[in-house]
């Protein structure tokens, strides 16, 4: 009898200079660098630069990469016919990017085997997820579309396809955190499928047509919907009671924690202490809020989160149950005005960059990955004919 | 520090009741059947039954999937026009098949939990890949469709809308045999593909998306392009030469073993003994021509396997080096009729049976499939200012 590593939990693949995620200490590394350090100074063309080339970019190299995607902005024809026709059938948002990330092999020129011409692929579909999303968005919506603006970078470029006016600085900055926090996350389901697609010694579309698809699971970890729907309970509840959010608050968690259920936006299978996601996103809404963004949204959120701690603490104090990275991502992005629809999508660009330097590494490995299974099944040794069948 | 189990190589990952590979024994189980019982004797439509359901269907049910299958061969508007897009771009056709099945996510119902629901989802998506690789190759060489018709099994089917002649019986119960044997084989990597993309809680069409996207990267193992190329070039030269076919392959044989290649259609990574489909498709091939096909590459691709496996062990007497299904895949696909360039969305076509039926377990086992990874990178305590990089 073989011994079976149900969903590969504690299989190591590989090694990987990408990240490296430290649940028990709370530490996430992105390319070399503390994710507290990487997030909040880098653009994220220099964090592509980084996880694609190996180092931060010199300041020539820097320019070259935001110039060359910004220069792939474009949506190709017939990725825009695909989602004209999604748009009208009302197709989720991830399924369309999924499809329209296919269809990118009509538009990109097919790489061969060399690093540098597979790095220069990796730009130009990292560059149009943006594009796509907002694109797509608008035609869900029946809204005119947005031209890109090739004088922004590659984060404010995305809102401002979204808005149609050029975003706040502080607004960038927060989401260009995220974009950096998010990027890469060690071997999550998405990246694990694109490597194995890639293992195959398939294309770079294909392996990130998989990662996407995987993504849209809803137990793949980062996509953070739900995660403040308690914090907009609970003001609706105030609003109609007359009382204050801090009291209505009280009596909705303790509720809810009567009833044995668990709070979106606190805890994290992975991490047992503090997710280190969180910190570097708690502290970019806090830059963010004090400029700008929705912030009674903020007030809101830090009042309902300290009761949940406290509660939390007071319920289970032999456990450390923390705000994750789910309850900040949904402030920031709320705060910037995105609505959770969005969130999906916006996580599957930020992390695309992640993807194609996972596949790059994987590309360089060169050895194809695939388990064994063991059989459970019947053993008939003959054909059985349809009249003997019962 | 950890173990790295590379590649997954020798990890078992689960139990599945749908196929089991004995590379010692050279034996394969599809469904409960050795597969030199079921792939003669099975149409496809039920092999499919048996891997969805567990059984082989009854009269009655075998009389419904066959219908239900027949009346969704459309190709929907909306991968019609995606297909036209392509072609006009000379997209190869495997490409062109993993973004057409992914555009079925806007044609096909979306399915809830319920496995009655996925299992009529698996039909549908099954049903459409013929139609779609047979509509796709005449548009790729101008030349006019084929609708298809629904007196046909799903096989033969296939033949009649590649050809827009009804096939020879003998020709479809070959490819209807090559389908069945090659539809599931244990946990290939499109496969296992496929289960990481529904570990997520994602659908069937990304999962399938991901499979094929798999599915055509050379290192997977199956798709027999060039096992008849050493053939055709024995071929050439006994033309040109005047010597006898036999004469002439001895000859290119013993240059390749000099120059040490690898003979392709000769030898398997798993199986030590014969590989058991080679049989099934051997004696397919057998009975194809003795009533249809083309009877002269049946005859010298038989002399030439002759050859080979007496200058093969006569080289090398240690191992066992026999004709793998490579070889016999070439060989009777060649044989009805089939460019290469036809051969891995054909296998594509056949091992969707085997994709869904694993995304179907994979959903019933619900556990998100990841591994770790193992961090080799640098380690920088610091953000590095631009000003900073050297």
């Amino acid at each position: 009898m073989y011994e079976i590593a149900r969903g590969l939990e504690g299989v190591v693949l590989t090694g990987t200079r990408l990240s490296h995620v430290d649940g028990e200490r709370g530490e996430l590394i992105i390319g070399g660098y503390p994710v507290d350090e990487l997030a909040p100074n880098a653009t994220f063309e220099e964090v592509l630069y980084l996880l694609w080339h190996g180092r931060l970019p010199l300041s020539a190299e820097a320019e070259e990469i935001a110039r060359s995607m910004a220069a792939q902005r474009d949506v190709p024809p017939v990725t825009m016919a695909l989602l004209r026709a999604a748009a009208e059938r009302r197709l989720p948002t991830m399924d369309a990017l999924r499809v329209a990330v296919g269809t990118l092999a009509l538009a990109v020129p097919a790489a061969n085997g060399k690093r540098e011409t597979q790095v220069r692929l990796a730009e130009s579909l990292v560059a149009r997820f943006p594009p796509i999303i907002a694109t797509y968005w608008h035609l869900l919506h029946g809204e005119p579309l947005v031209a890109p603006d090739a004088n922004l970078g590659h984060v404010a470029n995305y809102l401002y396809m979204l808005r149609g006016t050029r975003p706040d600085a502080e607004e960038a900055r927060a989401l260009e955190t995220y974009f950096n926090t998010v990027v890469d996350h060690s071997m999550n389901a998405s990246t694990f499928a694109a490597r194995v697609i890639t293992s195959t010694r398939s294309d770079m579309v294909s392996a990130l047509e998989g990662a996407v698809g995987a993504l849209k699971g809803q137990l793949h970890g980062g996509a953070p919907g739900p995660a403040l729907d308690m914090v907009f309970e609970i003001r609706e509840r105030a609003a109609h009671s007359g009382r204050s959010l801090e009291t209505e608050a009280e009596m909705w968690i303790r509720e809810a924690l009567a009833r044995g259920e668990r709070l979106m936006g606190f805890g994290h299978r992975v991490y047992k202490v503090r997710d280190p996601r969180a910190d570097v996103l708690a502290a970019a809404s806090t830059r963010l809020f004090a400029r700008a963004g929705d912030r009674d949204l903020y007030r809101d959120a830090s009042i309902v989160e300290k009761v949940v701690i406290r509660l939390l603490h007071e319920a289970k104090p032999e456990r450390r149950l923390d705000t994750n990275v789910e309850y900040y991502t949904a402030l920031l992005l709320h705060g910037i005005g995105q609505p959770s629809d969005l969130f999906s999508p916006t996580f599957a660009a930020a992390r695309a960059g992640g993807w194609t330097a996972h596949v790059l590494e994987q590309i360089a490995e060169d050895r194809i990955i695939r388990p064994s299974s063991t059989y459970i099944g019947e053993s008939h040794p003959r054909w059985t004919p349809m009249a003997d069948r019962v």
